[in-house]
């Protein structure tokens, strides 16, 4: 299944294209100088990743040799600074990546952490970190509360994805290929969805 | 010592238990939706002894693999969510289980750094980060000040115990056991006397 | 060489003392107790390096092994608290010696980074890390976005200490000690430079 892992290769690098985009922009409109734009794009693509890494003890982390994931952030954080235009044009396949990244990182981050001999919680955990540490660490940058906790249904669309795969692993229903296709589109349909009729999770209003 | 370590299973997930109970609290409080609600429960709870995991190779933290932690955080958390009239009236043991939570994470997590061969300053300081690491997440996560760090006697009563236990066992004083004990009783009374008698440490007022 | 290493030494722990100075001076205005205080000395003073150990695999990390950090951060943060007209008299040594400690920082976690056997991309990043990262977490526990992020030239000194030592080693143009050397002082004299012109990167405006 050649074409299986040029696809994966492909939703990795537009994930993490979209989620730096992401920190990019939000560096920007709070007004970081250059330096706090790259490190925050650089943060919300790798951040996640990093942190299962060091949870896994695959030293050192994926995010910080691979040095595609680092150019990766540097190209979006460029246009966003130099071509903010074409950035806000582009906003709607961002957000069509930004949702495939998220369950391609929950799915990948939890099958790692499968193949470096951990459980299945540990697997489940891990994957929902990568796919929205990166955003938490954005915003606790941005010194405000993380969104993802906030609102919206977007770790779970990770929790989701990271569960389909680890369980159909654990319990070998299909090959992990399929599963890990089958995870992705779940998670993926149901950020989309979440998007389009404006779902949020119950929360509780603020004293 | 049979009983000793059934007690300190149930210390542990008392422990555990009072601090997923803060930690929801807060994030409800703060108007998180639920999957913030049970991040933050379960932050508080294991991120402490995660970032002391990290720091002495402990791969992977026991916080992420040990499901009675994610189970008891996940249930502190829905009482939180859906009784909580229920939370309010058990406060009063609350904050006792919180004071022993707090002197028997810095017991436990200085002795686990010594048994994985660290010195007795290693062991001190992550002593005291196991106790109040996840305190100073949730704070983070909630954008404010951590608590800790601005008043009360809290992180000295898991320094003291940390001490007291660490010095122990370098010293040969008592067997761990013994030793163990007395630090978690001392770490213990020095919260709830501070508690009770409103002691705080000196600050300076804010510019 | 060995004058050199006395060189390292004493610059080490002078970056030290004034990394501590900084985060001691900030708690302290920002109305924290005792406890708050020596904390974020010690952890602006060694986060940077705990981060960068963590991500080798330096277990434990350095910060928390060597008891002279922790002496030097407490001794900072006690004069902070009991001595602060001193403090204000040394202001002048202090902003040198914390340009020094950032050069340092930056070029010696750049290098341990080598040593323990990671790329060129890994040591130029944890060099930076090593540097700023304890900057970054005082700001995050004293709840605003990191000043290294927003303005100044801070961080961008430490990219070029790193980068230099990095490729001088890896193109192999001179000895360690040399490249070593040339790099702190390269590093050393962007940040004075710009402290002196009031240098600035470009930023955005907030909307």
């Amino acid at each position: 299944m050649e074409e299986l892992h040029t696809f994966y290769y492909f939703l990795d690098l537009a994930g993490t294209f979209a989620f730096a985009i992401s920190g990019a922009t939000a560096a920007r409109e709070r007004g970081l100088d250059l330096f706090g734009i790259f490190s925050v794009a650089f943060m919300v693509a790798c951040g996640g990743g990093i942190i299962r890494d060091l949870c896994i003890g695959a030293i050192p982390p994926a995010g910080l040799t691979n040095w595609y994931y680092l150019a990766t952030a540097m190209f979006a954080a460029t246009m966003t600074i130099w071509l903010f235009p074409v950035v806000e044009k582009i906003k709607r396949p961002v957000i069509l990546f930004d949702a495939a990244g998220l369950a391609l990182f929950a799915v990948t981050g939890a099958q790692k952490s499968l193949i470096f001999g951990h459980n299945a919680e540990v697997a489940i955990l891990l994957g929902i970190v990568t796919a929205v540490g990166g955003g938490i660490i954005r915003d606790i940058l941005l010194n405000r509360v993380p969104v993802v906790l906030e609102r919206e249904i977007y770790a779970s669309a990770a929790l989701l994805g990271a569960l389909i795969v680890v369980l159909g692993v654990s319990f070998d229903w299909l090959t992990n290929d399929w599963m890990s296709i089958i995870a992705i589109i779940v998670g993926f349909s149901l950020r989309m969805l979440a998007l389009r009729f404006h779902w949020n999770l119950p929360a509780f209003s603020k004293k």
